[in-house]
């Protein structure tokens, strides 16, 4: 596989490989500090993201390698009608690599379609974020010294947090986990995923109750529960306070129990927890340059790997039918011209767009 | 000449120079790896373009150089009312050599006219794009193998891209050139150009028909027509179909017609005709970044050239007048305070002004 | 002490090790060109300051290390509402020192609290700007051989010019200085600095004639008057003419008066003064990137030196107290989420803030 587009691209070996590979780093930080030279990454950032970018430029120039980068649509030539097939043509002529971060669901899929090089998702709007997930991969075994056999909370928005979605696909494939999902009724997870661990056996429980559910759980991976995500202000005043966590609170959380944030955090854990031993968020973020270095070394080394660009998430064969047509808004294909347009076949039958993964119904034309 | 304000400050034996290193290059990446250690490039990019930039940016860095950048008026000391005379004199604290994009012709003359260190004209406005022109000369040499007894179709909108125009400039001072000039009646290339021609006794016709003129060229520029050209949209939408090339309509021209574009392309290549091994215009995007490699070489070698930033570019010498202004609202000299007002009268006795090239009337005061 | 918020924060033995170094690097450029390989400098521009932000980047790069950058309020996580303290934290995770402009008063120090590598102020708002100093410290050494026994022209701004009040601070500090203060009445010093000088009983003037204070000065440090300051048009334009200087009213100074501006400058300085030799203004430019790499190379040798953060400018103790506020809109206090509250008593008795240094009044609770 060429490019990272969604955290499933990679088999939990390749994933190891990754963590090990980000483990040595950390014990011989200089191990690899000229090993990018003569290399160069272009982070296109079609949208603000600081930390994702800073992270990202940052790994590779500690490898030794260059960056070269674009922030804010008004700085791309996209705003000339350009598509982003020919920006990835284009930019493949500058640099080695690309990491790119996009409004649209499938944005990056539509760059590797026709990039030269390899094409890292830093975030396709609030459809996938391999890179966080790697990061988060990384604390949990450098914390735990394990991936499976434990209890994960998960609290804040379920409903449309990415980082949430993508370690929940991430930890159900280590062998013992089990979740406590902990949201409001108004942001529970979408049934998708709850049919999943259910299918897959995987034990999990629902509740709105994080002061019960923290005595129980080995990790909490906590994130914001956004005020605009209410219709009713006075709804979101009476949840808030329950899902704000503080070191009063984490008394109730046994003492290996880490706290994880994919941040930024505004007030969803309170200063107070900072030096609590036990909170890594900010280890959280060092973690993620680090394996930004670990992926960035494995696109570059030009080894062969199978290429499964043309499987969906769930490992499904992709197929092309000009009679179907994805009309999700939010979507690349139905912003890109000449787009190819592909799809494939879930377990279920349905059958989804392969850029955003959401359900298609056959074009009328 | 220590700066490039226009292709035509450089000779075709300098143009070739740049050619053969460019080709050097090519065959041998390293070569220059080093070469530019200790030196730093300033991109001033006072309006985006992004691939302007990235290609500036990825050639100083391959030559192992650093970058440093400033992209939107909005991050310029401009802003706060420099002139651009002021900000060329302290980023030569910090730079070694210049490339300047900006919305006004002639705003590149006005940095040179004070820089400590050279400064590469990156585009001011509808005026000027140098480098363009470069990576424009070597892809038709690396392609054709000679720059000179070709048949050259252009075709869009050739009344108002610059790039057509320095085409033109570029290629007839080559020997056996003829020129077939593809264009809506509404934007067909400007009376200077043609009379030009006319003057020098180099062959060319001018047709709205790209049809016809396909089987008779050696090679074919493209170039965007734009809907806010056209008074009326219903005459656009009707004429627009006509200038769009594809796989199709490619058959009618020879075998090796080869298709540039300057690019960013919206519509007017179809995708269909990218795998056509006639489909230069994504190497024509690497070209430029070796030919730009090239340029900073030479800049940055500090061997003495003849300075001719007294000269325009015909090679009539510039005189001061200050009883003559330039009028043009699209000029540098109509909005920065306190520049040295150049002329020069061209070879039909019109004065004109050295930062836009339009021509002057005598000021009243 | 760790980071650089103020000018004050150094002793004058340890600004003139800084200066030594900077006349040193000048003597020898390649001196410490290697000399932060695998360090890295994050610029963090919240407003606009290519000037600053380009010299920190040249600087940087001089010294062999790299840059990340961010600029542009739109640019930053800051927008989705992270406090400047995580900030400071996470961006400790990506780079080995930073230098933060900022529209607010004590924005630097707000960081510094939490980060765990160097903060270096590039301009708090209307509060703190070292690195100017320094580079005017060094512009007046190089041009003058001394720091001290100078009479010192200050025109312009008085009132709200920044650089000033940090000039007068940081030349209050050598013997033998005297001070001439030339403003419009509505634009003099703030009695802070004229009490200040009494004080120490350094002689000073205070003025509105430029032509008068002209042939008494060894030095004229030059700002810009702007009209906003004004709320009668009529009186700016009355006044402006006189605060201008050009190369006929600089002939009532002496030989070696030499000139500074921070810059960037309007027209208050005349381009027909450029070619004097005593207008230092743009090798003050120069000598800025050759102070930061200095105050980069201090900041990362990682020594330890006494840390003053729990001082204020004057040396005086700060303390915590929740009862007080600082009520100031232009001060981070009033912005910034869950910030320690710290406060001092200057030597008139009066508590200020010690992120803005302006009085405060006992909270009502």
């Amino acid at each position: 596989m060429k490019h990272l587009l969604n955290i499933t691209d990679y088999s939990t070996e390749e994933l190891q490989a990754l963590i090990d590979k980000a483990v040595f780093i950390i014990s011989d930080p200089w191990a690899y500090n000229h090993s990018c030279e003569g290399k160069k990454l272009a982070t296109l950032f079609f949208e603000p993201s600081t930390r994702t970018r800073l992270s990202f430029e940052a790994a590779m120039l500690e490898l030794g390698g260059r960056v070269i980068s674009v922030t804010g649509a008004g700085g791309s030539s996209v705003t000339k009608g350009e598509t982003l097939a020919d920006t990835a043509r284009t930019v493949s002529c500058y640099a080695d690599v690309i990491a790119v971060r996009h409004p649209l669901a499938g944005s990056a899929r539509a760059m590797a379609n026709s990039s030269a090089i390899p094409i890292i998702n830093a975030g396709d709007g609030g459809h996938y974020h391999p890179t966080q997930t790697l990061a988060d991969l990384l604390t949990v075994y450098r914390e735990k010294g394990k991936l499976g056999g434990l209890r994960i909370g998960i609290c804040g928005d379920l409903l449309y947090g990415r980082t949430v979605h993508s370690l929940i696909d991430a930890m159900s494939r280590y062998e013992g986990n089990s979740f406590v999902l902990i949201s409001p009724k108004e942001l529970m997870v979408p049934p998708y995923y709850t049919e999943k661990l259910g299918e897959l056996g995987i034990p999990f429980v629902q509740t709105d109750d994080l002061d019960e559910a923290l005595p129980e759980i080995d990790m909490l991976y906590m994130t914001r529960i956004q005020r605009e995500r209410f219709e009713d202000p006075a709804q979101y005043e009476k949840l808030a306070g329950r899902y704000i966590l503080d070191a009063a609170r984490m008394k109730r959380a046994s003492d290996d129990c880490i706290v994880l944030h994919p941040l930024p955090r505004v007030d969803e854990i309170s200063t107070d927890f900072d030096s609590d031993p036990r909170a890594v968020y900010f280890t959280q973020a060092f973690n993620g340059k680090i394996m930004r270095k670990a992926l960035i070394l494995k696109l570059l080394a030009g080894k062969e790997h199978p290429d499964n660009t043309d499987l969906s998430p769930e490992g499904e064969k992709l197929f092309r039918d000009d009679t179907l047509s994805c009309t999700n808004s939010r979507c690349v294909c139905t912003h890109e011209r000449g787009i190819r347009k592909e799809f494939y076949t879930d377990r279920h039958g349905t059958v989804r767009c392969a850029y955003c993964d959401q359900p298609v119904t056959a074009a009328k034309e």
